[in-house]
């Protein structure tokens, strides 16, 4: 019994979120199904990959992940289900994928679904299309039967931190519930460039540089900022026991910049 | 074994909203439930209505739909289960099933559950009257045995739009997720009065009126507005990848009017 | 087959709720899992106790509760699984407990689980320890296997109500979706001092004094104020169809006075 899960920007009020449930039940009652998060902000599909990239991995093997942000399908931008370590993913091939993948996905397919009807028009790629192919997948069928291979997803270079011999230019891309700024400069890259060498972390508040990087918030006192590779494995900017956005008035896309001497 | 739903004002912070998920599994622990919404607004039957309304019919036909706004028994408003679509709406008949129901229902039965104790009177009607009946459905019982027959539920014609030969009078009755503003004019409705004649759409924001209605969003450019029969068949103003409601200042309760030459 | 369910502080929109959903299902696949709160407001214990308190009871005999705020073990505080009232509860001993129990539990055991290893550090006490001790005990296993016996957890006296002869003085520990302002003032308590004396219910805003405890909210028209032993047994200042916490500017903390004759 496979889980199926739902990443979407449809938040918790509207009926939309419930309609895809029933729809899953209405194909597989037995199906077990799981929110990852409904709060991405609208049409953000690096919050949405950021989310996922980081819950995917606590599910057991073979579980499903739907996708439900910027679902309608362009001329360059398919519906594709994507086999990859041991999960499968299923979206709209916008860019979200390569904030999700590290590696080479084990196999891509574009789903191939025109037969699909569907009893609302606009919530069909969701709805009906990716929860017809999870549900096929949950009952044991195969994604080589939902539509033809595909060499390769969309990537997205511009979602990644810059590095020079000197320096690591990054941003912050997500602010979570506690209110610390994470940066898209994963802990491996942060090695390579800095090499041991000393460093210093500044962002938009002047003064307030950072030189050493943690391994636990509590390492400082309560209400004093740090910086740490955090549960996510990329660098965050935040305070012990603190609200790091609102004290130091960090926003999503904001540049932090690690400098090396 | 049947789904339960459930559409309540409750909020997502309080106990009150798990306190009645374990009651249903204390009667009925196989039970699978499902979250409409919880975050209608306090009292507000319109909404809840209106999101049951569009959600409902995406879940297996015999679910079971529990309502939780504004649940106290009065004179006028009783305790009903009622049948309709080949689904189970329990809730009371505050006005909630003239915004669900637009034909005639199957079967009404008043619900008579006096023996019920609760452990808490301020939740018994959702917590133990409704969950009791919902899980006696659920188990296979019959609707007749929870109760008497009944000719009607409470009408609340205030809620529909107006029209005359040269004009639909509307309102706002909800914004969604994505700022989009949905009123209480089905397309239906909109085709009888229209005869094909051309048409303004006018709200409250002067200079802004609508003279197409669009079959998807995209039609226009990315922050341009439209008017569109949206995923609930109602008429509802948007802006393309943009926020209406926030945008163009409408809120719940404006009127929207359409007038025909 | 047990219930497992969560409360914490995490939010709704991080990827952290649903990876220690995936955690549960990657042990245990058959489970049961409710969500009792997430919007717990940060590291704030109380409420996260209070919350709890008023939910386990809802549930079948046997469920099992994590309870994931401020879960880091410190000397004082120390991971421990508890049986109180035939139900089972998972957290740290920060003090969270002594909240939630009126009485003595039936069992205390601090849970001795160095084997378990982590994919993520920061995450490891919910996610993994907390995890690992309720599918432990969600298939079959006895709590003994989990660690060794305590005496005692940590009490909190600072939480509860102050009295003399005269007097009780408590505070609003709590205001729920409905805008109630939930006192530490619990009903037995009250008539212990009150001996059916006279009495006036003072708080932050003069003037508007209560002197008699209503059984229902509909005892008071819409828009008046009241005091009422609500659906937690606790004293809260309300308004019929209103919000007390906006309308008469009440905040958690603030001190509820009651004054006998």
């Amino acid at each position: 019994m496979s889980i199926i899960t739902l990443t979407t920007d449809l938040g918790l009020k509207d009926f939309t979120l419930s309609a895809i449930k029933g729809s899953i039940y209405s194909l597989y009652k037995e199906a077990t199904i799981v929110d990852v998060s409904h709060l991405v902000p609208k049409f953000n599909i690096i919050q949405a990959g950021f989310i996922l990239k980081n819950a995917y991995k606590h599910f057991p093997k073979k579980s499903i992940h739907i996708i439900g942000v910027l679902p309608y399908e362009t001329a360059q931008n398919r519906h594709v289900v994507i086999q990859y370590d041991d999960h499968y993913f299923i979206g709209n091939d916008n860019g979200v994928f390569s904030i999700i993948f590290d590696d080479k996905p084990t196999q891509i397919i574009e789903l191939d679904l025109k037969n699909i009807t569907s009893n609302n028009a606009f919530l069909k790629p969701t709805k009906d299309i990716f929860v017809h192919a999870a549900c096929h997948i949950a009952k044991g069928g195969t994604i080589e039967m939902l539509g033809r291979k595909k060499a390769d997803y969309n990537q997205r270079t511009t979602f990644k931190a810059q590095t020079s011999e000197y320096n690591i230019r990054g941003s912050i891309i997500y602010i979570d519930n506690f209110g610390n700024a994470i940066t898209n400069i994963p802990e491996l890259l942060f090695k390579e460039v800095a090499r041991g060498r000393d460093f210093t972390i500044s962002f938009r508040v002047p003064g307030y540089d950072i030189k050493t990087i943690r391994k636990s918030y509590s390492e400082v006192a309560p209400a004093e900022r740090l910086a740490i590779f955090g549960p996510t494995g990329f660098l965050e900017i935040a305070i012990n026991l603190g609200n790091a956005s609102q004290l130091l008035g960090l926003s999503e896309n904001d540049i932090v910049n690690i400098s090396f001497s």
